[in-house]
């Protein structure tokens, strides 16, 4: 037995949530999550009319509660555990959220959609949650980073799994929950821990999402009020660890704890689908934009991926927008007719398009072992003559980070898809002065009609 | 690829459930409907005063929505998905619930909490409701049966894990959703499974039977508005029984299909706590009752006992009532000094009783690779000379079968201690004549004040 077995690493980032003070974390943290909870907002904006949104609120809205939140970019108000539940639901279903790299976790989504709609409710400040934000993403990181790619690979879908905690963590900062009912958050957050991707491609992959961010948050609320739960959550002979994965690094989980910072690890995505496919679309699009390539005269466009994109995203023959966005074939084909892959990329009308369904049917997808994840080749038949581009990073890496004005356009693209009257000036403005705000709900509040 | 892989069991078990007539159900397990509902609905009245079920209130009440189905035992009514949860909880924390041995699924909490709340909502009549609990059992076991026991080693809370696919496929049944809805159903359920063992002997354990209800609820009102999900949920690539199981069997699935019915293999406790510590307690009340052992002249009792018992009862040292259930060591003590084993045994002052505390340290566990599960040995020394018991059926099990008398007597002493203000005969009649009812609401609406 090692010695943080012994020790207990659930109570340790119990104690470490607790104990975490704003001056301690870093000025570049800080910002990261400004930019973090802007595209978060943007994404949130941008997937709030769609169908899979009105389908779920048409179905439980007469079982909600009192109008206490806020649903990001729509005028119904809902309790804060269905707020939590529709705005993480809203914000990922575009698949335009932030990504963790190295576990695929997308960290934002279920920590911010709990910790915002908690914050409409408890009188918190913009520094408060941004800070409880930050610490429920490091948590959910640090567990994801102790069980990767293992538990990724057999079908569990991390960003829920991890991020319940993440929401637990954070909702449990904003609680100012001692250590024990902190650890007693994260022990009923792993009772509530699910999501695989077995549903990928239809409006279920998302509801996993709503899930992480509304049951994260009632951990939190349950142990606030001695709801008891184990303080072994994750290390435990049949914690969270060890039943959800098939190998574990518990040191991982608290090595370095406070010294270093996973949002710093935070990326964001140009195009609104699986980012192992963005090299790849980076490539056509430069081959697109570079040489002017006539869509029509395309005799073949081969992808060289990593193994990777094909499990993840090889699906040759989509046939509505949620599944094209698990198709590499589609963004390539797409990219090279429209010359830009935003949303409008992922229409059922756009995957049916013939022009693009044309161009999809020849491409051809080659694994290569060799090929490192981040990084494409690209090569376009036309003519009788190949053209072709070797991308090593994707825009978004943190190799090539999108700019802070990048994602100032990305959100005015999402707010003007989504809720065209949104004031998009005034609310990246507030976005950028998140921690100077003495009431955080005004964050949320912000981006819905009033 | 076996004939069953292709076809999709999902889709199978989707047909069968929305086929299924009424009158193609047997008689027996027509009446078993009814035993198992009456156990059920005695287990809520005495567990709705528990200080767990307080506890979820104060903290999720004033997130609930309008009143509309009852809290069992309660005055407070709320939206029929927070009664889902917590009459899930309340019915699952005494650990009184029924038994499908073969998987330890215990099976009517999460199909019953959920169909109940949604009749009380819908206008369904008694023989639709108990029509969908037996589908809902019957799916719920039948993916137990497919992944056990290599599911519940693995730590995994069988009876939340797949509750919820019987919850779902029985609120489905209610909705009168077709094939394809009713294969979602599974597949958001199978988005939302979940309940690990690793929080047992805390509240925490039976919040898995409150999500188990709630969700499977959720996932069918989903399905019927048209969220859209996988027709693959347990078969899939990363499917529900490849996910969450190392084996699986999935003929056994949908093998007999509406040729057998598992509720027929359902048991019924006598005593209060899990199940494998049964046979050993029956050993210790019978040699206390036939020969009078004065427990302060016991020097020593030996249980030989299965393997199991260790590893879910095994705790030598309880704190709390809700460590003791599982404590065989508890049960033995507590069986020898009070001549029985109810809901006051399992109290904190019981627990903490000097006389019981005495006689637990004097408790000998002794693993038996060549015990039967079913069985165990009793062996008490009393001054010197020893007095023993070989037990190979418990009482309530499917050998020795609690009678429908002795669940009335178990429904009455339940209602007493949880909601004396009861009437037990008039409650009875009803779960009885439960087929007749022209609205099923009236069921969970005499289980609680008016």
């Amino acid at each position: 037995m090692s010695d943080t077995t012994r020790t207990g690493v659930t109570r340790k980032l119990a104690r470490f949530v607790v104990e975490s003070r704003w001056s301690s974390i870093p000025g570049t943290v800080k910002h990261e999550a400004k930019r973090a909870l802007l595209n978060w907002a943007g994404c949130a904006l941008g997937g709030c009319r769609d169908e899979t949104v009105d389908t779920a609120l048409a179905a439980l809205a007469e079982f909600g509660g009192q109008p206490q939140a806020t649903l990001l970019g729509r005028s119904e108000r809902t309790d804060i555990l269905s707020a939590a539940a529709l705005n993480g639901l809203s914000s990922n279903i575009l698949d335009f959220d932030d990504t963790h790299l190295r576990t695929v976790i997308h960290p934002t989504v279920p920590v911010a959609a709990a910790a915002i709609a908690l914050a409409e409710r408890w009188q918190v400040s913009g520094a408060q949650l941004m800070h409880a934000f930050i610490l429920g993403v490091e948590i959910e990181c640090r567990i994801g980073n102790a069980i990767s790619p293992e538990h990724f690979v057999a079908g569990w879908h991390i960003t829920s799994t991890c991020g319940i905690f993440g929401a637990a963590a954070a909702c449990a900062k904003l609680l100012k929950l001692d250590a024990k009912k902190t650890a007693w958050a994260l022990g009923i957050a792993a009772s509530q821990a699910t999501g695989t991707t077995g549903a990928h491609g239809s409006m279920t992959k998302s509801w996993n999402m709503a899930n992480a961010a509304r049951n994260g948050l009632v951990a939190a609320l349950l142990a606030a009020k001695g709801f008891t739960s184990t303080e072994q959550a994750l290390e435990g002979e049949r914690g969270f660890t060890r039943v959800f994965a098939q190998r574990r690094d518990l040191d991982e989980i608290v090595r370095g704890l406070g010294g270093t910072w996973e949002l710093a690890q935070n990326s964001y995505k140009p195009y609104p689908c699986g980012i192992v496919a963005h090299p790849a679309i980076d490539g056509c699009l430069m081959l697109r934009h570079e040489t002017r390539i006539e869509p029509t005269a395309v005799e073949q466009i081969e992808l060289r991926v990593h193994t990777l994109v094909r499990t993840l995203m090889g699906n040759a023959v989509p046939r509505t927008g949620l599944e094209a966005k698990l198709s590499v074939q589609h963004c390539a084909a797409a990219a090279l007719v429209h010359g830009e892959v935003g949303v409008r990329e992922f229409t059922d009308a756009c995957v049916n398009d013939p022009a693009v369904v044309a161009l999809r049917r020849r491409v051809i997808l080659v694994e290569d072992p060799a090929m490192p994840k981040a990084a494409a080749h690209v090569a376009v038949r036309v003519s009788g003559s190949t053209l072709d581009k070797y991308v090593p990073h994707a825009t978004g890496s943190l190799e090539r980070p999108m700019s802070d004005e990048a994602l100032e356009r990305k959100f005015r693209s999402l707010a003007r898809s989504g809720w065209p009257q949104c004031d998009s000036r005034a609310f990246i403005e507030l976005a950028w002065s998140l921690d100077e705000l003495t009431d955080a709900g005004a964050f949320a509040r912000a981006a819905a009609p009033h």
